[in-house]
């Protein structure tokens, strides 16, 4: 089996030589004006903390207590994460890694954690940029369920488009059972080939539709989960207005609910029919307009994302003169020229620089795509030639946007130069919808050997302090974790907190499940008191 | 101000008069076959038990405790609550009935009403079909806030297509307002006329739309609700994966968790372009194809509404030779005949009897349509001449629909031979999803004088048995109220009920907010017990 790095992304063969980081970091430094000559090579694994507990001989097969498998299970893949493995640095570590094979394991490992008095993390691939999947430093023992092993599409129905899948699948793991039936999810999250369907729905994750669908909840017919007071299991239902919907009560839950071990989704026939263009528009706010216009208009492409003209150029897109509208339409049974044809009557104020048909998709949309799934293994990179490299994104209705976007980067530059010297914020829009869109930020920066967690968390304060005082949302699909609390907490409602945290109570009496993510069991936040706000 | 009738649908002088009655009772005497020669005229209104409670002098303006309000106010509009109103029948009252004018005056109301212990039910337009709005039997004080004066949209954004609205704009108030900015919500549930923002929110209406944006969940932006806790309120977003979404937990509440106030919406330019068809099929199972194959292909019709042949006669919108399948596209922007010939290709097993461009709709489609809107009028002359008029909806995936349909006609005809001696039960399709649709069934059948609950009773448990056995929702999109409770109870996950109730007890620790609706506080079911299932 290949072996997946402990401290960075994917398979620890595709980590780069220290000749080729050089030659990486000459690049760099020449495309981007900072990154340092001498790469750094990541520090060994170091001794870990023993565990501090130890399966019943019954579960023993299923779970390790291995270093290298621990450390690789205590972060998730934010820069912060990647930065603190890549030196070794494990304050926080995972006592027992848990591996299930089936409903029957899962039970019995959440029964023995939780008597235990473990702290339990489900776990499922491990791609959290939010600090998901890492347990807190006051905790006791704690206990990652991985998921990883029950990856089976189980079911495929292709009368109802939709499919029974297991909670571990990963993105390449259920495509290609899928592919099987001639259906897909298109769930396509830059984490595509780490993420599982499980942790998609536990953090509302965004995925391949720019429009219309974007999170998988709008895939999701139904949901099982482990909770520690038992199966929490909803109707397959096309559509429901039966109450509350129990599904929407654990998407997003990110674990604090239960262990989702399986949901039966909506699936697509594979797409026969494509069409896309990259539009040129010298001016980003034209762009904007347009997109605006496109989404507005009724029409619902797969890809309408707006890149802005230095990430154009940061990312070999463009060469920095415009921003880039990609356009993409698809279907497996409609001809779709038309409706490219329509979203270009939108565009009138750009320049139409590539147009294709079907499987050909353009210079620039490879470019992008090719650099949209690339980014997570080239950040390993990054922090090994000093480059600070991190993202955040939100919401915003359209006609906040301006004074939002003005707001956010005129922030986060300015913690950039402090706390960095250098470094370029540039935006892209990744999801549309008509009354808004979600903005996506880049940050590349120099980072300061020894002080880059200093640093960037100098620039993600400014920038999620800018982000929620515009009246974003401190993420559009990054989810919450630990990392966003404070400002999720100056977001959510504070009743619906109390909702919610009682809620937890009543289905993790003990407060095992995830700990101080998303919400404190405990409270819950504000006061109460009847208000007029 | 128009007076609206106490014991039915709509205003006291669209009543007719009797020998109109006798007229219509001959005319469905004729077409039905069963009905009585003699209407029945309503029953004046009695003397309602004294109310238990009275407002402090500072709410006395706002406050009624007249007769007729209170019997207004205390059932929804059921063939269930029409019959008992009919009747006189008021075993079960409400004492007040508030009407706040601001969110100072809801505050007021609802802080004196639960400080005096009384039971605290949100009304919006008194329009339900589940007992969503009618009091327990056993309860004590009632006070029911009627949201109808805060019925202002307060502000209408056009860039980015949001309307902020208060709760209590009916149908056509709201879209008075919003056409003076070009703007439409386009929320046209059958209840239009009277039914409310506040209460399709919170009960998951359905409403225009046939495919894709079916619930009003999707044209919720925010939402700002009083709880006994204090303000819950939402941010502004076009989308957001900021955790478990606080809307979607107001969404379906059912007046349980607090009193919606006003809610941000998603609105749309007013369609300028629209193309509809009617297409007939000798057989129901090719119109249920056609219409599967519609939307699987990715087209999303304003209208795709199937009516069987029989329902056709019955409602005058065909000769019960064949099922109708009704299409249509609208759009404020883009030409819509394109589409509308797309999804006609899928419908190469009926024969295509109208088809029209713009305002101009068919015949087919306008009498449908305006026996839709017209239908709870209808009820109240049925319920005077003896016909047994009531419906019962589900949603169902398409590869267990025929199962379901088989189930469902043939217990529920068998309660009404039992029950009734004659009479219908026929299915329309009212929405449609690529992985499964939602059957609409409606029931008429002859009714025995004095019997009528009775009869309607073993109808609906044989209906509703048959729905939740064959794996369908208790309710699509006519909520769950008290009337559902028994089916919903083995529908929705016993956990997540638990869950549900203590949010429920967080928020109203008094238990105040229609208490029995939905869920009950005290517990909400099941056992809680980690078992495989």
């Amino acid at each position: 089996m290949r072996k997946l790095k402990h401290w960075g992304w994917g398979y620890a063969d595709e980590q780069p030589g220290l000749d080729q980081l050089r030659e990486t970091a000459g690049f760099l430094r020449a495309h981007l004006g900072f990154g340092w000559e001498e790469p750094e090579q990541p520090a060994p694994l170091p001794r870990l903390r023993p565990a501090r507990l130890r399966p019943p001989d019954g579960l023993a097969a299923i779970c390790s207590l291995d270093d290298e498998v621990r450390a690789r299970h205590s972060y998730g893949r934010s820069y912060r994460d990647v930065v603190r493995g890549f030196r070794g640095q494990y304050e926080s570590v995972t006592d027992v890694v848990a591996r299930p094979g089936d409903e029957r394991e899962l039970e019995a490992v959440l029964e023995w954690a939780i008597g235990a008095g473990a702290i339990v993390i489900p776990y499922g691939g491990g791609t959290s940029v939010v600090g998901g999947v890492e347990a807190p430093l006051d905790a006791g023992a704690v206990v990652t369920i991985d998921m990883g092993r029950m990856d089976r599409v189980l079911e495929a129905d292709d009368v109802s488009l939709s499919a029974r899948i297991q909670a571990g699948a990963s993105g390449p793991r259920l495509e290609e059972q899928l592919a099987a039936h001639g259906l897909t999810l298109r769930h396509y999250p830059q984490s595509f080939t780490f993420q599982t369907l499980g942790g998609a729905i536990a953090t509302r994750a965004g995925g391949h539709f720019a429009t219309r669908q974007t999170h998988i909840d709008d895939f999701v017919e139904s949901v099982r989960a482990l909770t520690p007071s038992g199966w929490w299991e909803s109707r397959r239902l096309p559509g429901s207005g039966a109450g509350i919907s129990p599904d929407r009560l654990l998407l997003g839950s990110e674990g604090t609910l239960g262990v989702i071990s399986e949901a039966w989704m909506r699936v697509m026939r594979r797409p026969s029919h494509r069409a896309s263009a990259t539009v040129r528009f010298s001016r980003w706010w034209d762009g904007v307009a347009a997109a605006r216009a496109v989404v507005q208009s009724g029409l619902t492409p797969a890809n309408c994302r707006l890149i802005d003209a230095d990430e154009a150029r940061l990312t070999f897109a463009g060469d920095g003169s415009a921003a880039l509208l990609l356009l993409a339409f698809e279907s497996d049974s409609l001809e779709v020229e038309e409706l490219l044809g329509q979203a270009l009557t939108f565009c009138d104020a750009g320049e139409v620089s590539e147009r294709r048909r079907a499987g050909d998709r353009g210079e620039a949309a490879e470019s992008w795509r090719e650099s949209f799934t690339r980014a997570p293994y080239l950040r390993d990179t990054f922090v090994a030639v000093g480059v600070i490299s991190e993202t955040f994104e939100s919401a915003i209705t359209w006609e906040r946007f301006p004074a939002f976007h003005e707001r956010v980067i005129e922030w986060t530059r300015a913690a950039v130069v402090s706390a960095c010297g250098d470094g370029s914020v540039t935006c892209r829009l990744t999801h549309v919808y008509p009354n808004g869109c979600a903005p996506y930020f880049t940050v590349l920066a120099p980072a300061r050997r020894g002080e880059e967690l200093e640093q960037w968390e100098a620039v993600k304060r400014a920038a999620s302090d800018a982000v929620i005082e515009s009246g974003g949302t401190i993420t559009h699909h990054h989810a919450v974790g630990r990392d966003h609390r404070p400002w999720y907490d100056r977001q959510r409602p504070d009743v619906f907190a109390q909702a919610l945290a009682a809620a937890k109570r009543a289905v993790d009496p003990a407060g095992s499940l995830n700990p101080g993510v998303l919400i404190d069991a405990g409270g819950g936040g504000g006061g109460g008191v009847s208000s007029s706000s």
